[in-house]
């Protein structure tokens, strides 16, 4: 420790945003080297070569291929799928000096679709899955939380391709049963949900999610069966829908500047699910309005996969003049735009805007006064909504990703027209998978769900080290001398060890090893040496216990060799 | 191999400069994806991580610490020496969406000193030597050869923290040592030779050359002691200085139309080493002339060194103007520019431009016609030149460059004001130094290096498998039957087995054998089974023998077992 280069701090930074966050700067895993730019000190690095093996050991497990493509990516490619623009928001791009245009990776799946229609000529290479470990590029507007968002990180992304759907869904099942081995193996409690697929494409995905405070990602998760989903994703089950009811003609009402469902709540006296909202949406291809019950929430991840846009955009003044709308008071009866209607409005008589300053439209029943042709699930799940799947309560939780994984189909092989020669004698496109785990984020969540209030509590299978041997005081002789033995005989033995040779205080040493975290820390002192012995603790544990000198070395070396086959199963 | 992802190729491609770079393309190591960018498939990803390992293995060894530093690199650190405008040529640089600049990381330097300003308070936590293997950007005009020159590869970049001279110069001997040991146990053949240090700053620099045919270095080394220098670097014995001659005055010679040295002795009849050639450059501080003999040429690296430019730029018409010279009939007498006398001009009469169309002045004496203040080594040494050290005769070989370690003294930590609080309570600068390896120009290197006319010949130590086994023919029960059975054991055992399960003919099989060059080949076939034995050939040998199924596995583990003692080593 002595030597060690980090050090550790006695107080957070005040740029420090969550207990985990903390725990990476105070106790030398990370040091940021400008927002979101981190790198790996070395204990943190020795944490994260240990997380990149649990992932390779299981992608190996499953007949996985390693290999290696850079981060620089030829715009070429990315422009046969259409996500050179698409990415362009969140992507860093450079130039060579004759004008070539590059991406710094934001994922591999055209890459390995190029190779894959050079490499794999026939049926017979197929199926194939392969992987590589590589540092990504995001630009994020908000990096957060230490390693948790960032610019760059290293991710595992691997890639599987197979003749037909039934060699997808088999790659697929073979990721999950990875993924879960995987996570576990770290010390993770990861739950799959059910996710969107965003800016990758496709149309089946899931999420490996860990439950914590921390999470930036919201979880459905019934209580009753094991129905999982992102909120950008998730469903429930609606009510039944009543019969439609006889309302009178839509009539006007005067709602003078009132332009919220609280304030229209409070002048009419009624429940926000007696109006309707309309949101008014600009797309390349038109405006957009979307109605919804007023006592819910439009999903902005539901709204950009169904008008297929990366971003939401509201329509502005020309666009309400268009449509013939009035800001406030919009609604659906008589628009002049498309109209998607959220799946969750019933059939029956609401309040909506009446596209007129400070008037609104009662008794406005769906498909009679306005278009009801064009309906889908756009708003979000709340909790206590009924499970899609058994109609039992939902619950939300906050989660961090910490992997995902999508199938394909052959939406990436169509659009790069990479094809194989099939049994049959004709050229079939490849279905495709894609999978990735980021290796800094797993890191940091690992941080954030095992740690005290005096420091990390790594678990054994991703622990810098087995164990940490504190010398006190190190001018003493003996204790010098038997602590350097001590150290000796570990390592000899093939014992991880992180020595403090420090000449620190007791209190010092001992902050710095609750804080660092190592999963044994062993003691030894002029005291311990009076009676033959050293003290060993568990990081995780409040007891301490005199061992004999004697045996220390054979002690620690079974309870290191146990924790490793534990740490491999 | 029925499902290795990456297909070998019976033919080189066109592009394929070096008989490496058609290996490495025919026996699917490495893919480009564009110019300079290649990947590596799972072949080659596995030499690849052998040869990290070696470098890793060396670097632990002499106490060096594992870290990752990011791809992308913050602008305002490489502004604090000057390199964010220097290396603007060679790099790729990108902007996130707020206008920040970030350089694709060329090297790390900066970087790491100034992780080391904040980390290093104190001389007790030094020296400390760091390492890491991370993507470089190098926007090369030419990449070539395969990895010989790319566009992105994986470094191994290690840093030196030292107090003082003393503790860099044990640094530097350690890195020099780890390297020695390094490239052997990769079976390199890297002899280490003087460098100059480029665009990395400093003074002293060492570079690992390997050398070979299709390299792009010249180096000089003595036949008769140790001496070793990069052409660039390279000084040679001069000959005693004659005692100056006296000459007659300067005098003009008619000379129309006549402008290079070769004109220049065939019109009057005297050897090239009568003549001065003068150059006119032009640099940021004016214009310099450079006064050489007529039989030596300009060293390139000398010159951007001494006048401290990136590049060489001739002058213009205007320069020449200014000078008072003359194109084609510039000489040092009258020229109005600083004058560096190249360290090979003797003072006697030589024949000069005279700064006048059509004419040259003869009997020109440095020191009496023009002035000789500065003196500098600025001419390329020549096959057969004296050895600086010993005399002995220079031969000039070709080499490529696997290694490079500098020695930069304080000049980083000056620019970056990086301190640390020194035993006598002052704050001092840390002595530094650096040292790279590029892991896939090894990789070809090898290929390079180590190959005959049917494909590569892999060293043990980075070979992609242990053992090829060759099943043929694979239709057959027993010889399938066989041959899988080889193949549990062996795995079973530990060894790597590559599995040629292919329904091809033994032509092929063999042929794929001998292309992708893994040491050992064990062909299980319908002919040796009649003997109940199968056929082992090692690649580097045209020998072949029957070893019989019974012992055929112990054979092999103990082979393997030899072989990866003698590599770790």
């Amino acid at each position: 420790m002595s030597r060690l280069f980090g050090r550790t701090l006695r107080e957070p930074p005040s740029e420090a945003q969550t207990p985990g966050h903390q725990l990476l700067l105070r106790a030398a895993i990370a040091r940021p080297l400008a927002t979101g730019l981190y790198t790996f000190l070395p204990l943190g690095f020795r944490v994260a070569r240990k997380v990149e093996q649990i992932i390779r050991e299981e992608q190996d497990r499953i007949g996985a291929q390693e290999m290696e493509m850079p981060v620089l990516t030829p715009a070429e490619y990315w422009k046969e799928t259409g996500r050179w623009d698409a990415l362009e928001p969140v992507t860093f791009r450079t130039k060579d000096h004759g004008g070539r245009e590059y991406m710094v990776s934001y994922t591999h799946e055209e890459m390995v679709m190029h190779h894959a229609r050079n490499e794999i000529l026939s049926y017979r290479q197929l199926p194939a899955i392969v992987y590589h470990f590589q540092s990504k590029g995001r630009d994020e507007a908000r990096p957060r939380a230490g390693l948790l968002r960032v610019r760059e990180f290293v991710m595992k992304d691997a890639y599987s391709l197979d003749a037909d759907e039934a060699g997808l869904e088999r790659s697929y099942a073979a990721e999950h049963g990875a993924y879960v081995r995987t996570f576990q193996r770290m010390g993770l409690d990861a739950i799959s949900v059910e996710s969107d697929t965003g800016a990758m494409g496709g149309d089946l995905a899931h999420e490996f999610q860990v439950l914590t405070e921390v999470g930036e990602d919201t979880i459905a998760i019934c209580e009753n069966c094991d129905y999982k989903a992102n909120l950008e994703k998730a469903r429930r089950k609606l009510p039944d829908t009543a019969p439609v009811v006889e309302a009178a003609k839509a009539a006007p009402i005067a709602t003078p500047g009132v332009t919220s469902i609280e304030a229209l709540e409070a002048l009419l006296k009624r429940p926000a699910s007696a109006f309707l909202k309309t949101l008014l949406l600009r797309t390349p291809k038109g405006v957009v309005a979307v109605v919804l019950p007023g006592d819910r929430e439009s999903s902005d991840a539901k709204l950009r996969k169904l008008l297929d846009v990366p971003q939401l955009a509201f329509a502005g003044d020309a666009d309400f003049a268009a449509a013939g709308g009035v800001a406030g008071y919009v609604g659906p009866v008589g628009l002049k735009a498309r109209i998607v209607v959220d799946a969750s409005v019933e059939r029956r008589g609401y309040v909506a805007g009446a596209n007129k300053k400070d008037t609104h439209l009662d008794n406005v029943v769906p498909g009679r006064d306005f278009a009801d042709a064009e309906r889908a699930d756009v708003h979000d799940v709340k909790e206590g909504d009924a499970c899609p799947k058994c109609g039992g309560r939902l619950r939300l939780a906050r989660g961090v990703e910490v992997g995902n994984i999508f199938a394909f189909r052959t939406y990436y092989a169509d659009k790069m027209n990479a094809t194989y020669l099939a049994e049959d004698g004709t050229r079939k496109p490849f279905y495709f998978g894609s999978y990735g785990i980021g290796v800094s984020r797993a890191v940091q969540t690992i941080i954030e769900t095992s740690h005290d209030d005096k420091g990390i509590i790594w678990p054994f299978s991703v622990a810098p080290y087995d164990v940490h041997v504190v010398g006190l005081p190190m001018n003493d002789e003996a204790v010098r001398a038997a602590a350097e033995q001590l150290v000796a005989s570990l390592e000899q033995k093939g014992v991880d060890v992180l020595f403090d040779d420090r000449e620190e205080s007791a209190g010092v040493k001992f902050a710095d090893a609750d804080l660092i975290g190592i999963p044994f820390r062993v003691t030894v002192s002029k005291r311990s040496l009076q009676s033959k012995s050293v003290e060993l603790k568990a990081r995780a544990s409040t007891e301490a216990e005199l061992v004999s000198q004697d045996v220390a070395v054979d002690r620690l070396v079974d309870i290191v060799r146990r924790a490793r086959e534990a740490a491999a199963r």
